[in-house]
């Protein structure tokens, strides 16, 4: 995109949603997961580092930068599950693109709409490759604000048509199930979450406490289910009882992350888990038998990110969907910065 | 400052520019570096961690993350010396304050501007504390986008009335004095860095070059002069010869980071450093002599930046040089992100 230099695209809130709806949500989601792939399966060509933490009592805030080496991607995001009692979001997140080469920005984002997005994306693209191939019924544990963009998800890439939803909040799940109607999900509300696991083929676990709970027991999975354990993503904030991960084949994005905010955080640090990038890419067997239990520690990674920022970013030519920010300074003479401050002291310079 | 949730204010270049004429140059500087000053007195309360980087052949992209626990801030910041051959800015950036307790972002600023102001005033700032209280004259060795703002910083805090300007083109000095001309600083040109460093009290150096090369050789630096190092502030980046270091008393931002990217990276591991932050919170002595020779080992800390973004956001409410920017998904009820997507696919949705 030809751009003025001291111009950056902005995606604003009301953008991404206008762009969501020209793509139709389930294609967004079906060609955002590609994207996604695509970038898994040359892995190796990522700059990769674990995400930046700043933790306080309430939650965090983390920075997740990755390059390819010619594009530079990065997240800020934060978590704070007490938010919603004020009427704020849990996840806020923004992000932006940058070019290698000169350093410069190419877009800025919003990203707590892309993050809802992209994580179910991920979510679905791993069931992919570790769900049965005949499973059509999925159980939802937590049914806030990534609930539904998760059923979609599944609904999109593997043809899930029924969700049985639970969460301690009851209203949650009637929100859910009333925002899913029409969408061709056959919605269930259950009462307990082990009520939500019967006869379900996937088990999603999306809670947003910043603690270690046990959302899921061990007498609640059988045989043949994919767990896509997303909640859990912080140091000391667990889903899933720690059984579960030793009958399970356990699925992660980024190790050296996973293994401080995972599930597996749990586990000792040598617990045998394969990365995804390597399943996607071929050099690894995903699910390997129709009875065994595979779990997707989905903690979210920078690559994820990068994606969804690269596949946005290719729709704002043809959709207009962005406004221009006056983010870089941008004199006549690069080595002239003072003179552009000096010349902007100018009769009109009062706001 | 009340703000609706969506928004999130955010100071432009243009807006910026505002900002420094409003107050004055000066007197911006002169704040900003009790700002600085402020905050590296409770250095203690802040966290710290050396800069995130992506580095490429041309250039580097950097990430710096701090907090105080009410606070985080970060700066997004580039380095791409070539980039000037192309028409564009060697250090472009811009910078986030977030609020701890929410994780929601409180101000979007540019800040190659800003970084330009901050970077003047942190070296002022560290020569009240390392240079002769007589010093009046300084070299400026290298006269880039960066050098009319040391040079004004050092009038503004230490009373600097006369600079010595040297650059290996010649037009970058001339532009500099340009500048300054009425700024109540007398500029001289020189043919070579000799000339430039005879008479100085202090010598700047603030050169682009992405390599290790020496600006200073040992014999141009005689008994009692301050030396502020700013241009080498990246592995492989340096400007002074090792044999200065060694005659020096060396005072730094942050040891962990300012080994690997300041002057130092030339030194053992261990070379005895001083913390610029004890020195101006009285726990550890500044200049101890007329004759001793001080180094300002300056690579720019996530403090400085904190520092600067919480001046600015100070000014906001009294100047209202700001925009709202659109930049958090806000719906009505904080758990259905998914409902405020789908009630914005309304008739009017087309842009």
């Amino acid at each position: 995109m030809q751009q003025k230099l001291n111009i950056v695209p902005f995606v604003s809130v009301d953008h991404m949603m206008k762009l969501v709806h020209r793509v139709g949500v389930e294609t967004f989601l079906i060609e955002l997961a590609g994207e996604i792939e695509t970038d898994f399966r040359r892995w190796e060509s990522f700059d990769k580092v674990a995400r930046i933490p700043a933790h306080s009592q309430e939650g965090v805030i983390e920075l997740m930068p990755t390059t390819d080496g010619e594009v530079y991607g990065f997240k800020y995001v934060n978590g704070h599950p007490k938010n919603t009692r004020a009427g704020r979001q849990t996840v806020t997140a923004f992000g932006l693109l940058a070019d290698m080469a000169t350093g410069y920005p190419l877009m800025l984002s919003e990203m707590t709409m892309l993050t809802a997005l992209r994580t179910a994306a991920m979510s679905a693209l791993a069931a992919k490759y570790l769900a049965r191939d005949d499973a059509r019924t999925m159980a939802i544990i937590g049914n806030g604000a990534q609930s539904e963009f998760q059923a979609l998800a599944f609904k999109a890439l593997l043809g899930v048509d029924k969700v049985r939803l639970y969460d301690i909040e009851r209203s949650a799940s009637v929100k859910c199930a009333r925002n899913l109607a029409g969408a061709g999900i056959d919605c269930v509300i259950c009462e307990t979450a082990e009520e939500a696991v019967m006869g379900a083929d996937i088990v999603t676990t999306v809670t947003a406490d910043k603690l270690n709970a046990t959302i899921l027991t061990d007498n609640m999975i059988g045989p043949g289910i994919h767990i896509n354990a997303v909640g859990g993503d912080s140091p000391g904030k667990t889903e899933l009882h720690p059984d579960i991960l030793l009958r399970s084949s356990i699925f992660v994005e980024y190790p050296p992350q996973t293994r401080i905010e995972g599930e597996i955080q749990q586990l000792p640090a040598d617990h045998a888990v394969t990365e995804l990038w390597s399943v996607m890419s071929g050099r690894a067997p995903g699910r390997q038998g129709r009875d065994e239990i595979t779990l997707f520690d989905s903690v979210g990674f920078a690559v994820e990110d990068f994606s969804a920022l690269r596949y946005v970013r290719s729709k704002l030519l043809e959709t207009g969907l962005f406004e221009e920010l006056d983010l870089l300074a941008d004199p006549d003479e690069p080595r002239d910065l003072f003179g552009m401050l000096m010349r902007a002291k100018a009769p009109r310079m009062v706001a």
